[in-house]
This record gives structure tokens, C-alpha cells and sequence, in this order.
């Protein structure tokens, strides 16, 4: 999509007005030493885990012939006995519904819940796939305010909700870029305002995106859905299962919630190697939450060896820390990128996003940071 | 989806409104001894392909905690070139795309070429995926006529191009549920028809779903993309390949509509344990073509005997046959599954649809069949 010719010959399609000129989302993919730039767990899966996938998917490949299991029941069942093991609240898998990344789950419940002609809200900056996604399904796309802080202003939030009567709103908590986690008293608020803003319909979705909860210093925000049927809080087995290459993201909700995904989701869209490694990652979970301790670790030594080098930081509930604050951001990413270190730059104004590596990439990302800072100084 | 308690919780749901009441896709998986009703390849893969699955996904779950290959280059390499060899006509990487079952393939196609304010049409009795994912992208479906042999009536097809401009028009060849071929002719008929009609745009998608395409008397349309550009041939390793549990669909086209999807596509839509076990299948294609030609014989089995037997059946280039005519083919359909045989009813009247099985599984049907014609002659 770098190719010029390629975007002109694109042109000549007949592609819809709005994908004209756009590029393909995704972070470059650059060969070097460090890169923290995906929020990838840095922790390969451990080599009895890596066996145990191996048999697993050796089974399932004897019956590879046949469609997976459509409704992934078994795998169902197993996410909601980790999530109530480790949530604190008690689903069953009527209440949990998976599909090939968060991304899809989150396409579904747009396709659902709001395409052509209904609207989605989020806070930005956010993750940027809401409303990447949101416009892919024909969903209008509404951006709401922030805290300069990046904590999400209720006030305003509540007159955004009542102004655009949104059909889905996404809380992301973690917040990706920014890591800031969100209480349950500011969820359970714009919950309320969007259920009133709606209460001539149905109500509205609002969607909790916790694809980082596993490193909050927080508890989950799971244990809100009970009783409130329009309350979906998704989650990945990309990062705290070390399992990004797995794309296997999941939600939990009211059980019509998951029977009503069912109309929109492609049949059979969950493979059966998918389901089977999934499975496999399940049995190791105690394993994989040891290297999210880790990763918790690292996460609070970045925070606090980035404010000992003077660069403001933003409290991180996640894998990945948000920096600054820097007059030309891009530059200094291109700085860092020098000494061999990819981080993110998502466009936040004066923010870089660093992923919790190991504990030797974080010292080479905060060797190229202070590097930087003193030749910016000269 | 069945209880009608679900149903009516989920219409309490802020879903929009053209799914209230609606079930999901789907056939119904019944425990009986012989199945043949979702067009499955029967034979297992062969032990040294599941040994070399095990292979290929044990090297992608020690890099699993990184995001697969967002371009997943190397199986399209490896597709393109399996193409080359197969389907008489020379394509490289740049031509092929590949995502999770040729459903999210459409689906791509769809929300590029498509969606909201936009029409696709497709000639039915065919694939009914076409429509319903034309629905899932906000995409407004016509359906146009075919001849009662079901083969498609060219000038019948043509006024109704020129008649609605659809945006998006599919080919089903060989057609699924009818087993029918489509020649090379009526589709550059098509095709032209479709360019004339939206001329004055940049012209419509043309979509040739091959997903049966290996089991066809005749050589496959993929050489009539060269110098179309919007043109599209459609594939999928669900059959050919025995891998109905993989979900690995494909496309062969001009490199801009490559480049176009990937503005629609989510990222990292195809997981590394996907794409090596894909991989694995592709090395072991001569195995896996050679029980294609037994499919293909035991297909032209089925069409015989059950013509000996006194049925209507439709000429088959697919893996499956249809026949009739029954008065009520959904009794039928009830008979034969009370024989332990379970077969397809696509709800197009008088006709049902039977997968070729392994030999002593058609005999089972052959059996079934003729006590079931004998029964309602009593």
C-alpha cells in the first residue's frame, strides 16, 4: 500500500467512496533489535505448553475434514471457568461467546448492535480499531472527550451521550494507548446515560474492551454485567496468554447477548486448530498469570525509570506505558528507532506507547530514552 | 436459538431491527450414523499431513506470543503457486488473498465493494451465504432467475444487470446446492453486462465462487481474470483440501483488488497456527487431489444410480448431487434421515442435496433412498 500505483490503480475500482485514499490499518513491521511497539507479551509459551498445543491440534487435525464445532462449546466453557476464576464473578459459557480476535468480536457486536444508519461512541484516544471497525460496519463514528489526564470526564461524557444517543459506547480498561484504567462508579454512570438516553428503544451497548485486565492493578470490571443485559466486557488471549499469534478473543455478557452475535457471525468463523490451541493455552493459565506478574513489574519499573528521566508518564494499568511529553513525538520516536528500539507512536500529540518487554529490552529502550533525552539537550 | 425464551430475551436487546426474529445459519448436526448434508470431504487427512500439521504448529506456537504474519505471504505464495499448477492460468502472491473460509472472504469483498446504499445480486437457488453476508454488510441482495435445469439463463441474467446495476454480482460455479457448471461464456457475458450496466462508475465486482471448483468436469474460470480487473475467483481448502475444520478460503484477482481488501480486513485476521497448518495441507496437495478423483467417481456413481433408482438428479461438477422431484421433500428429507442417513435440505422445492461419502457411505444412501421410494409407492 506503499506503492503509489498500487493505490492509483486502486482508485479504478469499483470501491466504495469511503475506502478512496485510505491505507490498511497496522503498526510498520521494522527489523530491529527491540520492538515494543504491538503490546505483544514478550514471553514465549513454555515448552510443555508449546507440547501440549502440538497434541492437541494433532487430534484435531485427524478431523480436519469435518467443520469445527460451530458453536465452540467446550472452549466456552473453559473461558468462563477462568474468567470465574479469576474475575470474581461467576459466568457460564451461555454467557461467553469467542471469534478470531477481539476484533471480530467487537465487528460482530457492531454488526448486530449498530451498522448502517446507528452510531458508535468512544473516548479517544482510544484503541483505534473502534472506530476503524465502527466505519467497516457502516457505523457512524462519534469521538468523545477526554481529561487532559486521559481519565474519562463524566460530566462530559454524560451530556456527549445524551446529545448523539450513541447505540453502542466502548470503555476501554485499560485504556490503550494511554493505560489508564477506568472505575466501575464511571462505567456504571455512562451505563446509565446511555440506557436513558435510549430508553425509547431498547437502550444502548456499551461495551467494555479489557484486553489488558489481566494487568491492572484493579479487579476486573466483569462482575457489572450481572443484571445489566446491554453490558458486554471483552477480552483477548493475546496478551496476557502470550498468545497474540492465536487470535482468540472472547466476551462475556447476558446470554442474549451471545445468542443475538449469532445472527451476524460467519458459520463455522472459530477453526478447529483455533479452538484446539486455545484449549491447550486454558490448561497452562496458572503458567501464563506468573509471567503477567512479571510483566506487572516491569511495567511499574518503566513508569518510575521514565519519570527519574524526567519524561511525564501516564499511570499504567496495562502491558505498555504511554510517555512524553515531547514537541515533535514522531521525531523522537525516530530517535529511538535510531538506537534500535521500536515503540509506538499513535499519533497522540507530544505520546509515545512502550510495550513491557523483558527486562533486557526495557533496559535498551530506557538506555535509548535517556540517550535521546540527553542529545535533545545538546 | 431453538427456545423460544432466548428468542424473545434477545428481541428485549437494543439488535437492530431487521435480525429480530431471525435464526442463525446453519444446518443441524444430527448424531446419526451416516452424514452427508454439509458437503464435508470424508476422508480423514492422511497421518504423515496431520504428523506434518503437528510440525508446522509446533515452530508457530514457540513464536505464538508474537502477531502472526498480517500478509500471511508465505501461504499466499504457496496458494498462488498451487493455482499455477492446478488451474491453468499463472498467478503470483501480489494476485491472491487469503482469510478465515471463503465466508470472510465475501465478507471482504463486500465491505470494499459494497455495503450500505450499494446492491449485490446473485442467481438462486445458490450458495445462500451470498445473501446473507450481503445482509451482514448492510449490502441490499437481489436474486436473479435461472432456467428450471438451474443452469443461468443469459439473456434473463443480463436485463436484470442492466435492469437494477448491481454493484457486486456472484457466479456460483460449480453452483452449490445445484452441483451445476457454469461456461466460460456465460460468465464474460456477465461480466460485460455488469461493467456496461455501471459504466459510468468504475464499473461492478464479478465474484466466481469456486469453492467447488477441483471436483469439475471442466477446467476452472480462474483464467478469465487476466486483463479483468474486477473479476474475482473465490476458493476455499474446505473441500479439495479435506480441511472443512481449518476455515482457509482464498481469492485469485488482479493485485489492486488484493491491495483494496486490506482496507477492510481486521488485522492480523489469520492466526500463525491457521497459517502453518494451511501450509502443511498445501505440501501434500498430490495426496490429497488423488482422493478427489475417487470423490468424483463416487459422485458420478451417486447421479447414475440414482437415476436408475428414478430420480430426477441435476448434472453435477460439485461434491455433492442434487435430486428430486419430490412432492414433499422435506418428508423426504425426514425418511431418509429415519434410514440413519442425514442429507441436505436447502429449501428448494422438490429437491434435496447429498454429499459423496466414502463408498460404503453412498451405498448406505443408495439403500435408504430406494427403501424410501419404495415405501411411498405402498
Amino acid at each position: 500500500m506503499t506503492r503509489n500505483s498500487a493505490v492509483s490503480r486502486m482508485d479504478e475500482l469499483p470501491i466504495r467512496d469511503e475506502l478512496r485514499g485510505k491505507s490498511p490499518y497496522g503498526a510498520p513491521q521494522l527489523d530491529v533489535p527491540v520492538r515494543l511497539n504491538t503490546n505483544e507479551n514478550p514471553y514465549p509459551l513454555p515448552e510443555p505448553l508449546v507440547r501440549r498445543i502440538a497434541e492437541r491440534v494433532t487430534e484435531a487435525a485427524r478431523q480436519l475434514n469435518r467443520y469445527p464445532d460451530r458453536d465452540a462449546v467446550e472452549l466456552r466453557t473453559e473461558l468462563a471457568r477462568y474468567l470465574t476464576h479469576t474475575a470474581g464473578h461467576e459466568v457460564n459459557k451461555d454467557q461467553v461467546w469467542a471469534a478470531n480476535g477481539s476484533n471480530e468480536v467487537i465487528q460482530q457486536l457492531l454488526q448486530t448492535f449498530a451498522g448502517p444508519g446507528r452510531t458508535a461512541l468512544g473516548f479517544e484516544p482510544s484503541y483505534s480499531m473502534h472506530g476503524l471497525i465502527s466505519r467497516g460496519t457502516g457505523t457512524g463514528w462519534l469521538s468523545g472527550p477526554r481529561n487532559d489526564d486521559f481519565t474519562i470526564d463524566v460530566e462530559a461524557a454524560r451530556a456527549a451521550i445524551a446529545e448523539h444517543r450513541p447505540h453502542v459506547v466502548f470503555i476501554c480498561s485499560p485504556n490503550n494507548p494511554t493505560g489508564t484504567a477506568v472505575e466501575a462508579e464511571t462505567v456504571l454512570a455512562l451505563y446509565e446515560a446511555a440506557q436513558a438516553a435510549r430508553a425509547d428503544a431498547a437502550g444502548a451497548l456499551v461495551v467494555v474492551d479489557e484486553a489488558y485486565g489481566e494487568f491492572s492493578h484493579r479487579p476486573s470490571l466483569l462482575p457489572l454485567i450481572a443484571g445489566r443485559p446491554n453490558l458486554v466486557v471483552s477480552r483477548t488471549m493475546s496478551k496476557a496468554f502470550g498468545a497474540a499469534g492465536l487470535r482468540l478473543g472472547y466476551l462475556a455478557a447476558d446470554p442474549a447477548v451471545v445468542d443475538a452475535v449469532q445472527l451476524v457471525r460467519l458459520p463455522y468463523h472459530l477453526s478447529s486448530v483455533t479452538q484446539a490451541t486455545a484449549l491447550a493455552a486454558l490448561e497452562h493459565t496458572d503458567t501464563l498469570l506468573k509471567y503477567v506478574e512479571q510483566l506487572k513489574t516491569e511495567r511499574d519499573r518503566l513508569v518510575s525509570e521514565l519519570r527519574a528521566a524526567g519524561c511525564r508518564v501516564v499511570d499504567s494499568d496495562a502491558n505498555f506505558v504511554q510517555f512524553g511529553l515531547f514537541e515533535d513525538s514522531h521525531a523522537t520516536w525516530q530517535a529511538i528507532l535510531d538506537h534500535g528500539v521500536l515503540v509506538r507512536d499513535n499519533g497522540v500529540p507530544g505520546w509515545l506507547r512502550v510495550t513491557a518487554g523483558t527486562p533486557a529490552e526495557n533496559d535498551a529502550f530506557l538506555d535509548a530514552v535517556r540517550a535521546v533525552l540527553k542529545e535533545s539537550k545538546r
